[in-house]
């Protein structure tokens, strides 16, 4: 192998591979990164055998190769050499010549023999997603991915297929979130594939390692699923993961169509209000009262317990419906609340025992945002 | 008591003690703040038997008293309060009420007897130090302290006392910090206790603690040593610690008077190699070999392990000398480079046996700034 590229397309490659290669004892072929050269571009594969990352830029080549590397040493000398030049690639033995500049390295390598196939995608794909509008769905709902093992399907996100859109959940039992978003360039066999399975379970590693690698340049992200398997496509990055096996829970049906009490607020409001209470809530798993209060027109937030003490706190609402008391673990709604970007929030109750909803409100038509939904389970007395 | 406060004055007193305070099991006090009315001022003392610091702020007093509450949950209570308005703290039994605008909280209180004492100064200041020069001197040391107890002279800061200076040092025997700082207000029996005893040891947890408190405000230091003890006032706020007993090595003689060999180079050049040549290293305690050849002018570093390979990286460099070849711990480097914040930096040595050192450079005369050092020991192979 000899090759010429940029810093900077090496760089990504790496920062885009290196993540998911671990310490592996029993096979240490997986903390390395194949590089190749293929089709006049070098490619960078890296793999922890649940998951697959392939890496693709554009290169000078002098002379074709394959070598594998030690993914955190070359990680290592790439992040810390100016940020600007070329790197020479060369390869003797078993051994992977790197120079620029004034820095040399010789890094030992294992035989690219050894290094498992990252399955490849056999037809063409299903539907694109705009890739902000993912990546900002993935964040809101990895908050609430269990990690209880015991159902392993919920240490996943379901994802339901329906004709222009896609809903993507995840819950732990004691919370649920779902985010729908519409999708593009959709085909022919797509509706077919959904008359088959319209519900997978994606492990969440895939989703957030999918997050990572979309940069605010990154437009739409090309899907395809095949067998037990989900590929996407991000421009000259592809990822290949494992679905999980199992049956998603029917979580529909436990989101009320509606709400007797709505109350929306502003966001640092609420935050600080329910940060103050956690402090006063002796345990982890705390308890705070929440009572909106139809007539004041304010929420009352209270916490108390036997050593520590108690607070109250009141913020402004505006309200419809009857006036609500219900208890909830302060952790909940914090992480519901969290993750949503809009000043106001609204939060809707139907009563003490049912599940209550955590929404944003559009800053100015003052509606409710309906692609994303947070339900948070209440604690009963 | 019955006192009103600003919620800046209030933050800043329970920032100034809430650190100290642990999960002392044993002993529950240890975790509480004393509030206690004094002089027409609200005085807050916190202590660890080892530190006890103590900040009085200006208040409006109704009525004395004193209690004390748990810190962790007084400063999560006021941290997350809307940084503006004013704090009303009543008590009532053992419970302090708070409250300001649309917050309030009961916080369960410990009997203020059972406070410990935090000891007072019988006599006058003996000096007064620079507050920003004594912040900057103790973040460089705190690196070389020894973690390991058997020798517990070496987990403190020695301080050297002469006629108008300070010497602050920090050892763990395999590098060296030392600086320099000049004294000001020295009082008249200064010259009497330095002939009495010129040299304590102070923990570095205290000198953490005061390096803390110090603001960008914060001008001066008042010390003041009493028998095992040591007094600081800044301006508000009052720190008292323990002294180590024991002797301090005397270090001065391990520091060479000259060196043989100089080189000056760009401190982000040196960084960048040594950071490389770390990953290349492959255990904590490992070693890179440093040349500066004084023909072509270049720092050559080189890194090798017979797992992950060798790499090579040279900066330019201003020698002055012959060449030499020196073996060293790259975390030892860096942990003397980092702290450095002048563009340019010296490396001198006299052999490859000898404590080599690091210092920083004017930027402007070109020479060696003398009020710092860093000594470090070669690896002799």
């Amino acid at each position: 192998m000899k090759v010429f590229c940029t810093q900077e397309n090496f760089n990504k490659a790496i920062f885009n591979t290196e993540r998911i290669t671990g310490k592996q004892i029993t096979l240490p072929i997986l903390n390395n990164i194949l590089i190749e050269t293929e089709k006049g571009r070098l490619k960078f594969s890296a793999t922890n055998l649940e998951i697959g990352v392939v890496s693709i830029i554009g290169v000078k080549i002098e002379k074709e190769g394959k070598i594998t590397v030690p993914a955190k040493l070359i990680s290592n000398f790439v992040n810390n050499l100016p940020h600007e030049g070329k790197i020479l690639l060369e390869m003797k033995n078993q051994t992977l010549l790197l120079s620029t500049g004034n820095f040399k390295a010789q890094i030992k390598g294992l035989d690219p023999q050894d290094f498992p196939i990252i399955p490849k995608r056999e037809d063409g794909f299903l539907f694109s997603i705009p890739a902000q509008n993912f990546k900002n769905a993935i964040m809101k709902i990895l908050l609430c991915i269990s990690i209880n093992e015991t159902r392993p399907e919920l240490t996943g996100v379901n994802i339901l297929f329906s004709d222009q859109k896609i809903n993507l959940a995840a819950t732990d039992s004691f919370r649920l979130a779902e985010e729908i978003i519409t999708i593009s360039d959709i085909a022919d066999n797509y509706k077919k594939n959904l008359e088959k399975n319209n519900s997978i379970i994606i492990p969440s590693n895939t989703l957030s390692e999918v997050a990572k690698i979309i940069t605010p340049e990154t437009e739409k992200i090309q899907v395809s699923i095949e067998e037990n398997q989900i590929f996407f496509l991000l421009d000259d990055v592809y990822v290949v993961s494992r679905l999980i096996n199992g049956k998603y829970p029917e979580y529909k049906q436990i989101i009320p169509k509606t709400f007797a009490t709505r109350a929306v607020f502003k966001k640092e409001d609420i935050l600080r209000a329910v940060k103050i209470a956690s402090a006063f809530t002796n345990t982890k798993a705390g308890e705070i009262a929440v009572k909106i209060d139809a007539e004041s027109k304010k929420i009352i937030i209270t916490a108390q317990s036997q050593e520590t003490g108690e607070n109250i706190s009141q913020i402004n609402a505006d309200t419809t419906g009857p006036s609500q008391n219900i208890t909830l673990n302060p952790r909940f709604v914090l992480d519901g609340i969290n993750p949503i970007n809009t000043s106001n929030i609204a939060f809707l109750v139907n009563n003490n025992t049912s599940p209550a909803a955590i929404k944003a409100v559009d800053e100015k038509t003052g509606k409710i945002i309906e692609n994303h939904t947070y339900i948070v389970m209440p604690i009963k007395n």
